[in-house]
């Protein structure tokens, strides 16, 4: 059994008002010691303890629009990590307000951040953060007021190494083995060179997660979605209501998994789930009649993502 | 068994930063179908719920100062209460910048409160609330930032009607007795005139309940404690660490037992513990040498007072 390649932990999945069995909108995704946030309803920092999740890995914070239920839990946590010491560079990227919301709140608060807080604003899409393996895009959605959807993506990665082929070409056991395997080139004792292409094999996906919420049902969350390992999309109401979730700027859970299937998404997680529904067992059925691969978000529900050793596993 | 005066709720007693045991600062006090809340740390519409506490009965939230910890959670409960469709007035009383923070707030996060606000700042000593049978009265502690603590007094209640003094007398029992027990003069048929006073004991003692956090141990505390039958005071060190206390503009458990001492109230609930004491019976314990009527305060807590029928009882 390989590590996930990336871990999505729910910490809130309600909508609007906290309840006793929802909190609101968080969900921590976790990469190789590298851990984000995407949105930060209130007793956001209490649930990120409640999941065992530690600070030091926190990169940075994804905020999708200016509603509360969205971004009450951000001055606490902002306040929480420099009562930690934190000293590392924390990103925070968002929508226009974003900034002057933390700055006034900050002032309010008489509060003062020690560690740097690199806080990007995008009215339109963009990418975010890009490292050698992944970036991390954001793009619009169609809600009542300016939202962002979000897609971390992996590169492509390296082919696998196909040790017969390579022992067949002549290339001894050792480091060269190594080189080749990092895409450099190598010569033989004989003079013949062997390049990575002649012993790797094809490009393997990366994985591939995207979060869409609060939306109507929207192209751009299909983009945002297109071959997703995972779609975290906002399903705020049943099947049945889809009129009332229009006028709200939100989706249907049957939204939701029409959004998932045209992307050609592999996994849908449903969340931002209204008080209202007890029971998600209808939920549930709505959604799968459309997109089997449905599940309707808990809190403190955790989802790990493996690579796929080709587009088509 | 009489029902209780008061009930005291602890939705949060924490201080700084929330742990999996302790949320922050915000107490329930529950007075004859009047909810009052003191601070709203974040979460506290959650911690609310938990306890059982409905809306409606909601009149008025007490802010003691401008630190997140103790006003993280209001925003989302302004939203809370708009999204339950409140009509009701709510009242807020707070220090200065409470009013900016709101509206700042409201703006930035596209919300809009249906319901009216009253907000009083008072940068002194004050009457928040005056009613005929109790009143609320604020005045400044001593932190870092200017901080208001709260006290709620009933009025002397009329004495107990002693009926067989009123039958001495000659009152016969029925309507008579009613006037007389609501303060009322009554003629007897023989054209005699009894009066209140004749048949009613002494005044009896209002229920009284103060608030302090976040202070170091200061005389206004002591007169906002005078007397009372419950003081909520802050302790948020160890007696061991009056230095640290003082720095930071809090008090120790044996500052809270000083200040219950010398105010003459008749019960000590410590709240505001740091996050560092897991264990907190060594703080009771220090508290109790002092004042030995003391308790730590715990999450979801609640705590009944009872009118006593006279001053010493």
């Amino acid at each position: 059994v390989t590590a996930p390649a990336i871990t999505v932990t729910f910490l809130g999945t309600g909508s609007g008002v906290p309840s006793l069995h929802r909190n609101l909108a968080c969900v921590a995704l976790q990469r190789q010691g590298e851990l984000f946030l995407f949105d930060c309803g209130e007793a956001a920092q209490i649930q990120f303890r409640r999941a065992g999740l530690g600070f030091a890995p926190l990169v940075g914070i994804a905020v999708s629009h200016m509603h509360g239920d969205h971004v009450t839990g951000l001055l606490g946590l902002l306040m929480s990590l420099q009562m930690a010491d934190r000293e590392e560079v924390l990103e925070l990227y968002g929508p226009p307000g974003l900034a002057d919301y933390v700055e006034q709140s900050r002032q309010a608060l008489r509060t003062h951040f020690a560690y740097s807080i690199a806080l990007q604003e995008q009215g339109c899409a963009a990418v975010l953060r890009e490292t050698a393996s992944y970036r991390l895009l954001a793009a619009p959605l169609d809600h009542r007021v300016f939202c962002l959807g979000f897609r971390m993506e992996e590169f492509p990665r390296p082919g696998r190494f196909d040790v017969a082929v390579a022992r067949a070409r002549g290339v001894p056991p050792g480091p060269l083995f190594g080189q080749l395997q990092r895409g450099e080139a190598v010569t033989l004792a004989n003079g013949e060179v062997v390049r990575p292409d002649d012993v790797l094999g094809p490009l393997r996906p990366g994985a591939v997660i995207a979060y869409c919420t609060d939306t109507r049902p929207s192209a751009a969350s299909i983009e945002l979605a297109r071959g997703a390992d995972l779609l975290i999309h906002e399903g705020t109401f049943d099947a049945g209501m889809a009129h009332e979730a229009r006028r709200k700027g939100h989706s249907t859970v049957a939204d939701a998994a029409r959004i998932a299937r045209d992307a050609g998404a592999r996994q849908l997680v449903i969340t931002h789930i209204s008080p209202r529904y007890q029971d998600v067992g209808p939920l549930l059925a709505q959604a799968r009649a459309i997109f089997p691969e449905t599940r309707i978000a808990r809190d403190l529900m955790s989802v790990e993502v493996h690579h796929r050793e080709s587009a088509e596993g």
